[in-house]
């Protein structure tokens, strides 16, 4: 993993969530680790790369110790990539884990938590760990071996968790 | 190629075409071998496997011999599905061969160049030969030399078109 | 297809050939467009790509109109791909069109037929048409459908075959 | 991962060490997690996807923490894959972990590691966890993710590994 300093992640700001049947908070998770995954439903490189990889992440890893979180960031093209298209992506793709949708900006096209952890565009990948902090923050697209040995990294801090 | 009876491949309705200057005809493109691509923004198997083909397709056959058509189909969630959107679609996908939208059914959610071909869902390839006739009709995805093979069959038969 | 002079492919010099009940030459398969296919059995592009490729050229296309013809051109480690290796190879890989054995040159390490196509190493990809033209020779590894547009413009031109 | 009955992973029997300045055994790896891939250089299966993979493992997580061991499991052609052949192999694919050669069978075609982990064939995975035990025995090739997630399991345990 990038040895960078690592900060608290910060809170998420979010309209809508999808496949969640309540708001999911970094508080609510704390204790696992989470791969969150900033994606736009017309987005090339998500569509076709970094999603199937969170579908296989989700799939591979043990839901008891890792939460894949999506998060709809639209900072273009609002008016095409709403809500409910983004129900529609949902179910043709068939993504089960929970999506959250973006916050609008007020006076900005980038959404809250695009603004609030300083993404550069879509897709991007971030890790955070089982206390909470941002351990990896990754723009575009590596491959599953290099994103797993990562995630594996923060699965083996375990017993880091209880000393904070 | 499939061994299957031949007939002439119905005219197209569109109610309005993308990355082409005047309207597109089965008659304007008579000569050429055409490779109709119908497919619908939201549908998985077109976005990851059938639309990236079809840019292989127009990238590596001599325009002046094949022509590459889009068609978007939209059978299904209309109301986000909408030309607006797929404006963003084919700029966000860099597509660049001419794509039509298919003109919405009366009382019909499946639109009527959809009906006319009786396509079974998206993606469809279907090639046509140089005189017009409906040769390959393959719903789903196939790999890229079978349909290389098949497209190559077609143009081979140059000198045919001239016997009409 | 690059656009380079054409000019006549120079014979092959065979040791030995597998899954081929007779020695082919250019002149047996004149009149059919040949794939001539370069490789060593441990180069590792020829295994994981250009093996499989030539595969599915064989698959894809007529037998009757194109040829696919494997080379095993050794220019180096001649003593671990032997022949012998090879027909395990050939075995275990499930390769079904012939394949001949280069001929070892006499005072170098280049085997015959690699040195009279000048050849840059394995893979290369060799295109020869209906009149026994070279007309492609790609060191590398192309994907698929321009490799087989290529052989789509030499099939097209079956009745300039004729002329000569 | 699988929910199998775990046992002490048996000791390796090895004729030849290839990538290693001395020989390597369980107890020397004891307190790391070990992945060892079985293979033959003449696999199609081992050479196009599970060598790749054993590669990326490599690559991709610590070396203090993991180790990758390939073992060269020759049960049949063995006339043509001798050491020698796998020598050029290692070279020619870039392989920079440790490879063994599986010692032969003195009255069997199955050599004595194979034997002593009932292998069914190459390519086989076998994950050893940090105490020695044998933790995943899978035959074929499985997709990253699943690989890497269940490395990620045993790269967990750290802590346990000193309950023994």
């Amino acid at each position: 993993m990038e040895d960078t300093a690592t900060s608290i992640a910060p809170d998420w700001h979010v309209a809508q969530w999808f496949n969640a049947s309540s708001p999911l908070t970094l508080q609510v998770l704390r204790g696992k680790v989470v791969a969150l995954h900033a994606f736009q439903m017309l987005c090339q490189g998500c569509v076709t790369s970094s999603i199937p990889q969170a579908q296989r992440i989700a799939r591979s890893f043990d839901p008891s110790q890792l939460a894949v979180i999506g998060m709809h960031t639209v900072f273009e093209h609002h008016d095409v990539m709403t809500p409910q298209a983004l129900a529609v992506f949902i179910r043709e793709f068939h993504l089960t884990f929970p999506i959250g949708v973006d916050l609008p900006g007020t006076a900005d096209p980038i959404p809250q938590t695009m603004a609030a952890y300083a993404m550069q565009g879509t897709p991007t990948l971030i890790l955070i760990d089982r206390r909470g902090r941002m351990r990896k923050h990754a723009f575009g697209v590596e491959d599953d071996m290099r994103v797993a040995a990562d995630i594996a990294f923060l699965l083996a801090e375990r017993e880091l968790s209880n000393d904070a």
